[in-house]
């Protein structure tokens, strides 16, 4: 049975798993000197730009940590959402091993704005305060919204401004850009992005993020980084395969169609549940929605899922590359049984 | 000219002063191992508590983030007021050196109460969140309030329900105790108070604060911290001398008490100024105040002193314990002249 | 063509492989809570103890890292060879994850004794100096030489008289049981052993090593710890298939002793050719020799591989897995050839 | 009593003292923009350089710590002599603070060559390899003796060849200064140092060092350092007063040459004392000797101070700018009657 709780429960995508294996053949070097991971930094110039600087990591909170930390010295603050994955879902890995501080603002539907953000934006040159470096935010949120590239804009402008960088943690990345039905260069380098978190894992590859700079020249030590973080892969060539599964084709997109357009069949069938409230807009892959405890309970008892705001009490409901008509539908009428108690 | 702009802008009192140079005969052992620092520790003991342990260092972010890192582990949290010096005054020493995380809550007038610090006691067990460890404070604020110790029980209480531990940032614990007529270890021991950064430099002396563990087991290691933290004295004797001076009689009480009699007449003057609008409680030794820009423009042209908010905008003034009444209305009659521009 | 440059040039065995197609079996829970890392837990526990705690991590470096970040506080220190893995290849990520001081001393062949690391027991309690905190040694070492249980002993016991730590890297710890002829119990719990890096992506696994606790308690928050470490994976179940298709028969040993095989015949081949000199006991799958920079010079023509030590020169060739004996003997002609240049 | 324990373990020289006394004169700003640190300063750029950036801190290893940290970053290393003060005294805030890796050379009385540091000289662009970055030193050494300035040049033309810098810890630079008959910009800036750690203490300051910067650019963010090395005092006039006192006239000398020559004296008579033996030059303030370990314990009865080396056992004795002729004399006295034990 297939589980609402998290992209991330999926397998792998059979054309991924399939690719792989057929990187499984002899020897190569290790650490990245492969064919795989070449193709794969080829991919990567073509979807997000020929002049940027690519690298492979294992796992999205690593992407987000390595970045910042590529970007940040100590003595600098990032600026994000409260709800970011960065500041609650890390377990302060962004503190412990980049030493900078991450400083909070209370989001909208998981988005930040200009306005949220420029109340933050001083004690510059003032020694006692933590030196604002970086913007971060996530694309799509937390939440399941999107920015617009207007809106990323608006923040990179902000940054810049500033002499501050704009960073994106692009976990669900295509997901977004399926919402947007926009390329992902347009989602990212057209609006200023600097810093970028391409996730794999939430897609159908078994795992593997990149790290993305657009430019080259804040990634002039990030190999060291990327080393001293414990993410150089020394059979690297499997992570490179799973990317070029991935980008080589549309694979990246019609996944992220995919599971964008189950999400919005399992919204359209919870509207239809009384005692149900969506809470949240439903523009990628999750439904975020309210409804009582007992319901909750029950429906927990047929699966698994997060309850994201116990006060409230609001759930989560995630769908995937793989997730079914029929999965959906079923879930539904299991909600509309537990609703009603 | 005695300055308005802050505690630390004065000099050190005569009397410490005076043990200084009486401490300043012949050779004695380094790093603490002297009669002046065996003494100011026998003092401590006296006003907190037989079996507390207590460690000096240089200067209050020191204290601060030591005293937080013995008790803290890098995946552990710290809550505080946003308003917090170890938040917005330590260029984010406390994520730097002790790699812990910093929630913050927006506080009343510098204060924390446990309806604030409850939504974030949450997340115990689940690996990917940070671990709420300690509920930090500043006794008395950085806005010059004050807890009662009431107010200060319920947030041990509420921590220790927990398993977590209140930390106080005393910088200023003198000038509470003077405002609550109150004894120091009533305000921390008997409220049950767990780590205390407890300061000497902005009530008279030189440079020296004071990390105070009330459960000595919670220091097995500080010493190590210590070092490492680069606040291991060689001629570690002249804190002490400092210490004893300040402790041995009642000059740190005399200091505070004075500073807070400076701050109630500042703020008595104050309030007949026309346009100028005093914004939070005096209860110790600060003076918090709105004005129109000219006039704080023209004020600054006499006297140096910070706008705390530049949006409202709203100016701090601070008195010391060698502020004297002359000084007061001297500068309540030139705020008279430029307040009215 | 297959590599000696590293036993990690080499892909993943088809069993394991398979393991990890099989695995790809619709929707699980992730970061741990699957039936595939259940089970491999029980295979580490079989191997190593009922009681031992084990966790996954997603190579080498990391569980090295954060083994050692588990028992160390920063003002420890790690006493290991110069040659060790953790000093010399992993660019510092110990010191900047896990803070604490590495000791090195000159090892014979890769391997410490107790008479070597006497001397760097002192400073206990002494405040200036780093607490020695473990030992750690690498088995087999970065040398291809192995300890006996009786040496590993000798080292635990004299960590524990001194309330320290054995750590064990043993990334290749199964190559030093198929030399020895051991169980893997028998060289790391029945010695004393601590804290195990147990590797599998030199043995046939495409990535993911186990960081083993032989006493629960030094894990008691290691799960933080390795969220922070970034080496949490969400679909962890392709983890724990490979390390059942690894440990649940004999592959584990098969594959071990095939490389071991590989290097004795190759450093018999070697030893036949005349101008080379074979500079290391050949005990696993490691064959270090010298040769003159030209032959050097001309076998990289043809074959890439380390040169270790750039002084003698000494060259480093590796066998793996899947190496086989029409590999060596290709080898060994061309290392022929290249010799008498 | 006085002590030949240590130079720490002296007093505050007269003159200091009255300067601070002086400095404590009404109000001013705080951290650092006074005119007592404005005149120390301005006396340091006379004394090293008109361009130097020169920054005060409070005590040796945070002045070895954070200029240390200025210049490398966490993937870096740093190459010293295995008596190195950073490597032994100063429990891992190196690694702790700074993050970088330390590597060591076995000195001969303290001092290291180009010979020793050369093979460290590799791994350059290598990720697998902390990056050399900085050859450290000592100036006098740990053991008293001193370097030639052409001996400092030779370092820092090899460190200058590899894209590394030089680092003085210059704790007792005086001393080498007095003992070398140089001024203290012949030993610095003239031979090639790019970041000094000058210090204040051990020649009769209270507390206070400062970090010197040749190249200013090197410094351009080392403020919050300062500040989240928990080293930016609030009082820094005292500091200021301490260093003008110092510098402003010959103390700085004068109290170096006396240090030196009673050292001298001290060695002169200890030479005359059968059973004991000088083991290293006397070249400053400090005497090593060998001596049986009875009659080492019969003389710390009479005198605190260190045994250097307990397997030999080697003892260190230091003077201090206030250590007399008769203090010397009665020491020597003393020795003689327990060396004959």
């Amino acid at each position: 049975m297939r589980s609402f709780a998290s992209d991330n429960n999926s397998g792998v995508h059979p054309d991924v798993l399939a690719a792989m294996q057929a990187a499984n053949a002899g020897h190569c070097v290790g650490y990245g000197e492969d064919p795989w991971t070449a193709r794969a930094i080829d991919l990567l110039h073509r979807h997000f730009g020929d002049h940027v600087a690519a690298y492979f990591v294992f796992l999205g909170t690593a992407a987000n940590v390595l970045g910042l930390s590529a970007v940040c010295r100590q003595y600098h603050s990032v600026i994000c959402a409260e709800t970011a994955h960065i500041n609650v879902d890390e377990c302060g890995s962004p503190e412990r091993f980049g030493g900078f501080k991450t400083l909070t603002i209370p989001p909208e539907h998981g988005k930040i704005a200009p306005g949220g953000v420029r109340p933050l934006l001083h004690g510059f040159g003032f020694v006692h305060h933590s030196q604002p470096r970086v913007i971060s935010i996530t694309q799509c949120t937390e939440l399941g919204t999107v920015y617009t590239p207007d809106e990323v804009r608006a923040l990179a402008d902000l940054a810049h401004e500033h002499g501050m960088l704009l960073h994106m943690d692009g976990a669900r990345l295509c997901n977004a850009a399926a919402s947007l039905d926009l390329d992902m260069a347009a989602l990212t380098r057209d609006c200023g992005v600097d810093v970028l978190s391409f996730g794999g894992t939430k897609n159908g590859m078994m795992y593997g993020e990149a790290v993305i700079f657009f430019d080259p020249a804040l990634a002039h030590d990030f190999v060291y980084i990327r080393k001293q973080g414990m993410q150089l892969a020394s059979k690297m060539r499997y992570v490179g395969a799973q990317f070029e599964a991935l980008l080589g084709g549309g694979l990246w997109l019609d996944n992220a169609r995919h599971a964008n357009a189950m999400a919005a069949r399992l919204a359209e069938g919870v509207r239809r549940v009384p005692g149900v409230e969506i809470t949240r807009p439903v523009q990628t892959n999750a439904v975020f929605a309210r409804m009582t405890r007992r319901a909750i309970e029950a429906l927990q008892e047929r699966y698994f899922f997060y309850v994201w705001d116990e006060n409230l009490p609001e759930v989560r409901w995630m769908t995937s590359y793989d997730t079914t008509e029929g999965d959906v539908d079923a879930f539904v009428r299991d909600l509309q049984e537990c609703a009603g108690l």
